[in-house]
């Protein structure tokens, strides 16, 4: 860089890179990236997580895609309390079976009853419903609320993936009949596949749940699945069609047309904060974090690399570009005491898409120097077609980063005729489409023989087969992967 | 309305208007108009609100306002654990004594200890802080949440008001000097100040608080009042200067330029969903709710007058109408089933600030006429100026909106000389100037003698009275009144 001295050679501040490498320990590798990447912090009380403003800022840009989205389909924003009565659990058999050993509770009671923190809030908001819910013309209604659920969590936590409090939205509507429930469910689920192959440039399966990995309440379980590098399914989203059976053990019943009461048929639906876990192991690499660019708020970092001599032309010039690039959300790192070298750590650990340099021989060119995150690929671009050019390069990255991970996906689905050869596979780290009975005990049954694989998505198809587990003629597939 | 059949007679879906006059009775007014108009709804369990749809947008143009200010200033939003370990509670004595009595916390115990749900986030958020700052290079830190809090009041609640859990911003700022923590506290309490008059044009007086009303743990603390119409004040925020106290109880130091170990300079600052129950009170009247035109997320309601003749073309124009309208939010009622008269009820009672009428006469003259909210003014304008003119009525309502709420204000600060004159003012509903020394026994003292009141702020000042409880000497000015 020059014969000139460089300023900001203090180290001593020093960025710590990460050390693991996704492919050796992917657990470890993902600890390290949470933290030293600014996303979350440990609380002091087990299960609990900090999420840190960098992390946050994702969640908030999901927040905000979705709101739009949520307002098109004339959903609207309310908020349900935290507390819930015990009883309103056990209202819906299989829901409070489901939710039970997870339930944390407030201490002393309230009127004689319990209180429960909301793990989810069907049922208080369907208590509510019975009472707003009169007529045809209310319906259909559609509510969501963006809030923090909690869930006592025995298996092991991990930060975004799995945790005793995290923020999610749920959005519960109400149909005059189980078309219209139907319906919203898929239209749902689309929006999620959406939002994770168009924002976060997550490829995932979509499919229906089986008996066993449907919500405690439902009649249909939609999921969108994303596939982690270690080959374990994590479920993203999930979309419900309740049917009446919420309607009927809470009473949301409306008079139709017809003159007569009818119990109203329900949809139930969330994503969480869970979704940014999936973004950090399914785009980084051993540098730290990369973020899609269509979810990064600082969507390119500009590093002046500076001399003594040309210091304050390259200040200045660094600022014109950035004033230019104000509006794609472009930070200007004009730190002191810190050398471009550790600069460039620093947002490659916080996986800033792109890193724009702008030194004295760049300025004698009249260009900058762009190097994308995900390929390290450098482009030298002239002044004057900046903006212009930085947007192509954050969209060409943006497909190249869903083409990637969509090429891993593919890569890992995979398909088995025997258990020994599904054993194989899910040893081998691949989602394993078999022939299985849609039924909790063959699914049990798989589980327990895998070591914990369960089908994450199952298919009706048309020409049927032998279920990998009872030997019985099926005609449904399920992918089976293990999962987070 | 002519002699033709009017359409949608159908009156038994009724919608119910508000039947407490405002001046007579305010609490049961306050009650009706939350219910009726949609803003909240009673929890099962006592003490907790649900906050509906048409008052959450509230929140939610308030939050966006909110994020744009603290985005300007460099303060980033993040998530901290609901939970809290009780021992933290006890670190700082002024802020655990404070605290305790509204403290809920979860039934058993992790890792022996008690947890908390939070009622204020100081405790949790100074435990990291102590981790993540280490040198002057860190300050300052400035950090934001929107969240639910959690203080088991034993008072009666009312929604929005005062609620067991209720929706806040807490801004939680290190500085590495005093001078820092207490310029941060001013600017805060001046967007706070801006936040009620320009967006929801509630006027407020702005100040200290007392030794006694100060946040536990905080050196300063400044607020902003605004008066109700029965003359009690109504705290709307508060920014508070913790100087180096809770640094002291979570050792959050750094070290400075001179390599030395510092404690840091801290400011909180916080305001709820309590401003919903301000705006209610403030602009509510007879017919329900009055929301500020900058606030409200439908700043105006077409409303068809149809009759069977002219129904398709009256529709069509609407629709144009509403098209041309799209950019300001603008709703168009198109219900069937519904009279004119039903309609104009019913949005009155939500308070949209703007009705705009289309029928076949304002076709005729290619007309609109328009309908202030707040003063029930009618202004017929031409189709080709609708959108400039809605915009500029829209501007116009704001500003004598907020001119009305000041020149209530104005009415109701008054000052007294002898304590007998303070208390017949009281009695009047008025905020009454008076002096008072600021210490506790003496605001204790005052607060039993007038069944409740308290400084809502005070203020030094350059000329010496007698305080109206010791009689003694003082410099100190408080603004007297009983508060929600």
């Amino acid at each position: 860089m020059g014969k000139e001295k460089k300023e900001g050679g203090n180290e001593k501040h020093k960025s710590e890179g990460i050390i693991t490498k996704k492919a050796e320990n992917l657990s470890d590798w993902y600890s390290e990236v949470v933290q030293k990447g600014g996303m979350a912090d440990y609380s002091p009380i087990r299960g609990f997580m900090i999420i840190r403003p960098h992390a946050y800022s994702i969640w908030q840009g999901i927040q905000d895609y979705f709101n739009k989205v949520l307002k098109d389909k004339g959903v609207k924003n309310a908020y349900f309390p935290l507390l819930i009565p015990d009883s309103f659990f056990k209202r819906e058999a299989q829901h409070a079976e489901g939710f039970a050993p997870e339930l944390a509770y407030v201490q002393g009671s309230e009127d004689g009853e319990k209180l429960a923190l909301r793990p989810t809030s069907e049922t208080i908001m369907y208590d509510a419903y019975s009472k707003w819910v009169r007529s045809w013309r209310d319906l259909p209604l559609k509510i969501n609320q963006w809030a923090n659920v909690i869930r006592w969590e025995v298996k092991q936590t991990k930060p975004f993936i799995r945790t005793r409090e995290f923020l999610w939205q749920e959005g519960h509507c109400v149909f005059s009949d189980e078309e219209g429930a139907i319906e919203n469910m898929e239209d749902i689920i689309g929006e999620y596949q959406r939002l994770l192959e168009e924002v976060l440039a997550i490829p995932i399966i979509r499919g229906k749940k089986s008996e066993m990995e449907k919500f405690p309440g439902a009649r249909t379980t939609m999921t969108i699945e994303a596939i982690m590098p270690d080959g374990k399914a994590l479920q993203c989203g999930t979309s419900h069609n309740l049917a009446d059976n919420f309607a009927k053990a809470f009473n949301v019943m409306f008079k139709d047309k017809d003159e007569k009461e009818h119990y109203a048929y329900q949809t139930s639906w969330g994503f969480s904060t869970r979704l940014i876990g999936a973004l950090i192991m399914v785009h980084g690499d051993d540098k730290g974090l990369i973020l899609p660019p269509r979810i990064a708020e600082n969507k390119a970092v500009i590093v002046p690399i500076l001399f003594e001599d040309s210091k304050t032309k390259v200040l200045k010039k660094c600022a014109e570009i950035a004033k230019k690039l104000e509006g794609i959300g472009a930070l200007l790192d004009e730190r002191e005491g810190y050398s471009p070298g550790w600069k460039f750590n620093e947002w490659e650990l916080k996986g800033i898409p792109l890193r724009i340099e702008i030194g004295p021989k760049d300025m004698d060119k009249k260009q900058v120097t762009v190097v994308r995150r995900d390929n390290g690929k450098k482009e030298q671009i002239s002044e004057g077609k900046v903006v212009e050019r930085v947007k192509e390069i954050l969209e060409e990255m943006q497909g190249e980063m869903y083409k990637k991970a969509e090429k891993f996906l593919h890569s890992r689905i995979d398909e088995a005729k025997t258990f020994k050869e599904l054993e194989k596979k899910l040893k081998e780290g691949k989602v394993v489409k078999v022939y299985m009975a849609n039924n909790k005990e063959v699914e049990a049954e798989l589980k327990d023989k895998t070591g914990g694989a369960t089908s994450r998505i199952i298919e009706v198809v048309s020409k049927e087969g032998k279920c990998i587990i009872s030997g019985e003629n099926v005609k449904t597939v399920g992918y089976v992967a293990k999962s987070y």
